[in-house]
């Protein structure tokens, strides 16, 4: 092979922190402390702690990828371990403590985690895990002494007294950049959580597609951006800020574990946030506040969201009411980066409602993310918005595998199951359909509970809408939806299924409208689905009851 | 090592392509042809003459690593080029058709080209060159059969016949990411030209850069650009546009060989560009035909800059007489996207005159290239701003060899001698101070050649300005200023003299000003300072006049 002449340097994280250091030294870092309190420090300051923490995780005996974890909320300590574990080839293994304390206790085992990192808010519940913790030798609460609560965990360490006995003189060392980087599990809704292990270079090559002009610079128009992650740094490492912001020199604020409407919006104001990234149940609850305190933003211009598709009603009213232009685009921990929210070329001149109409569809793929979509028994199908399939992804940023090898993910072909069910649009937007186990197979053709369910919430009366398949003699399944009303609102079935009346398919029409009071939920927020199947799989449909024998 | 667990999956140009064909098919290429027309066509369209062209080339015998040289201007057949030859693991060989014939014979011989591109218009230069040129095996004319000249050329082909002859249905193939895509010459002013051999990781990396929302992105706010380059391809792959506009899915308009005032704009106003790149020459020229005509722009926001500083004068009518702001950042060709020239965080409510001081740095370094400045014996000096040494560049997007191993600019830490001088300011900055050869040793202290002859062009009566050294036998060397009056201007020695005074440092003040009707002009465009020094180098300065012997 003739060789191109170019230097043979690894993409690195610590190049990232490097470049923020020497390009932009004095741009803060702003963070809520687990006391409530504001840290503020900068990027040369942030780099000279991260380089005292890797020494210190060194002189621990921390080796090339071996993992050390981390339950904490989004402060700068938690920020600084974004660095100084993977600077050394150690492994950053972000644990979600809203998590059910026999999933912590199988992740961290399944892990290996040598080292735990947490703070004073989590410290309860990792007291409570700790007998359990087979590989732990020790934990490090992120606090300095003064702060540290009393504990009775074993080989408990301070991080600021770490911090403090190492010196600033320290050279990242270099190596392979396919090497692991951060570790996160993703809970699933069935089976044991699975890890996704991210290397330097998927890492890298992640960020700088996010940095793109039009992916997130779509409205970050220029390098004068303040961003704030509302997703907490153990969901798909804050969708990759603490890599981004530095990269670009945002000045970046981290909310801590306070994500009461009243304390995001008292930081957005305060330190002038400009962009922020979360999931669009951040957003029902903070313009709910805004609504009832009649408040406004002073400079937040665009919030980029994922994880599901923000309803119409709230993207208007976030642009129209409030100047925040929801940039929504899909992906997930072994699919970070795959697509971008902003328009595309040639679609800024449509009618608002036509714009909406393509951000609320799940973005465009990235360049490093191919995406197409296969049947049952994986041949391709055609790419014409129509065709619905499973949808697959490869490229270098996406997951490959999973931590241990278990449940691969990949089919023969070097394509991801990605478990969603979507169709593609000629002109590259990803319309997504379902998970491909929530989808409902009626009269062998597939039923979107996704699109049912975006369409029932967007009734006024309506807080939570799922969608589930409940057996059917005749065609195999049928929708039943399941809705929890607004806190001093009442919806009946009736009305609910004449507000469906029109806006859906005639043969996507729930046969049964189940009213509640609650849903089941996962540590991760999400409506789990599994348990209403489980809760419905006896039901009988209002068509069916009496008559059933006579079917 | 523990490796992640991401896709093993190279990054390719023909991921590029691929990329725009299917999220951005229907966005155009507009291109003048050598004749003067329009020719119009999408990138769906574009993608399925490139697999043809593949094909063909490799029916034609072109092999993994084998180059294939053009002698092109900027059209949508030469664009093609890009991908057809890298997307087969061939290499692109871009020739400047401006050098002299005598370097053009050593390049195209030293790459060992296998078959060489050319257009209408570089036909009678290459008709002069076959003779010489020992491994062409044949010619290939971008053009179809009806605009094909007549030529002598032995085994001429027509490109538009070899694309008719193949399909679409072709495959790209995978391979190592490493290998070599394109081949660039530079010229230099010394020496043999030196081949800069880019492999696809390094382009798409350096495409990645450059499409940042806080590198170009700054003034390209979002997805709806035109970019129409007015670089040549031949000249650091036109600053690799025709790699990212088809990333960003930008319409790529192309000048084809006319660069003309009048064409250029004509070309902008139709077409509705956005954003043009090219050196500050351009836009003198074309500033001077916008003051001639009084036509303004109606679309065009940025020209990204490169290659030399922009004149203050020039930067402030551009953007305060005809809305264009000039982004001027560093590079070389074996250092593209090295740096970027948006206005860094925290910038934007400088007053205009300081963020043109900003802007009229070399910009600031990019996150895969680190820079340090270093002494004569190569140890580092500090980023203060002040201290003055040889840049040298380090990362996975800079050259680290020359084709064939010669001129081996790497130091013994990895480092690549830019061969430029500068300060680095501790905010990130590039302060370029000069080319190592040009910069002129007074009394043991370095003067910069290139902020003299900045001032000296900022008289609006200067169209060149050059500044040399002069030996002495006092200061061992001081400087000698060389101006070409514009046009219908004059000006005297005295005059220069008065005006720099007070704008410089006493002791940088030239020891005398030569008035010239022409500068000796390299065949890209450079002042050939060597032959100026050539020519004035038993020159006698004024104040050793008569009583040189008394010194």
């Amino acid at each position: 092979m003739l060789k191109g002449l170019m230097q043979d340097r690894p993409l690195l994280l610590s190049g990232i922190i490097e470049h923020a250091a020497r390009c932009f030294p004095e741009t803060e870092i702003v963070a809520r402390t687990i006391e409530g309190d504001l840290h503020r420090y900068t990027y040369a300051q942030a780099r000279a702690r991260m380089k005292r923490l890797a020494q210190a995780f060194l002189k621990l005996g921390v080796g090339p990828g071996e993992r050390v974890a981390s339950l904490a909320w989004n402060t700068h300590n938690h920020f600084e371990l974004f660095y100084a574990l993977p600077g050394i080839q150690a492994v950053l293994h972000t644990v979600n403590p809203r998590l059910f304390p026999e999933q912590l206790v199988y992740i961290i085992n399944h892990a290996e985690d040598r080292y735990l990192c947490l703070d004073a808010e989590t410290l309860p519940l990792v007291e409570q895990l700790a007998p359990q913790l087979k590989t732990i030798e020790g934990y490090i609460l992120l606090a300095p002494r003064e702060r540290m609560p009393k504990s009775h965990l074993p080989n408990l360490l301070c991080s600021e007294e770490l911090i403090a006995a190492e010196s600033d003189d320290f050279e990242w060392p270099e190596f392979d950049e396919k090497a692991a980087s951060t570790l996160c599990y993703t809970s699933g809704t069935t089976g044991n959580p699975k890890g996704v292990l991210y290397s330097h270079r998927a890492a890298v090559l992640q960020v700088l597609l996010s940095t793109a002009a039009d992916t997130f610079g779509g409205y970050m128009p220029g390098t004068q951006e303040v961003i704030m992650p509302m997703a907490p740094m153990f969901h798909g490492n804050a969708w990759n800020t603490p890599f981004s912001a530095p990269l670009a020199g945002h000045k970046f604020v981290l909310p801590g574990r306070d994500y009461s409407a009243e304390k995001l919006y008292e930081l957005i104001e305060g330190e002038g946030v400009t962009v922020t990234a979360g999931v669009p149940t951040m957003w029902l609850i903070l313009t709910d506040y805004l609504d009832r305190t009649g408040r406004k933003f002073s400079n937040l211009r665009c919030s980029v969201s994922s994880g599901s598709a923000p309803p119409r009603a709230l993207m208007d009213k976030m642009l129209n009411k409030y100047g925040v232009r929801l940039i929504n685009c899909w992906g997930m921990t072994e699919a970070l980066s795959a697509t971008k929210g902003t328009p595309k070329p040639g679609t800024e001149h449509l009618p608002q409602e036509e714009i909406f109409d393509l951000m609320s569809l799940a973005g465009r793929s990235n360049l490093l993310c191919e995406l197409r979509i296969v049947d049952d028994e994986g041949r391709p199908l055609p790419r014409d918005g129509i065709a619905t399939g499973h949808l697959m992804a490869r490229g270098p940023i996406i997951a490959g595998g999973y931590f241990k090898g278990e449940n691969d993910p990949m089919d023969a072909e070097g394509w991801m199951h990605t478990g969603d069910v979507a169709s593609l649009r000629p002109d590259g937007y990803v319309v997504l359909r379902d998970r491909s186990k929530d989808v409902i197979k009626s009269g062998g053709e597939w039923i979107s509970t996704v699109q049912v369910e975006g369409i029932a919430a967007g009734h006024p009366a309506v807080l939570y809408a799922a969608v589930i398949a409940v057996p059917h003699p005749k065609w195999q399944e049928r929708p039943l939806l399941a809705i929890v009303p607004r806190q001093g609102h009442t919806i009946t079935r009736e009305e609910m299924l004449a507000y469906l009346k029109g806006r859906i398919a005639s043969w996507w029409m729930p046969d049964d409208v189940v009213i509640r009071t609650a849903m089941p939920i996962s540590g991760t927020g999400k409506i789990l689905k599994r348990e209403l199947r489980e809760e419905y799989k006896n039901y009988v449909l209002p068509s069916l009851r009496g008559d059933s024998a006579a079917e």
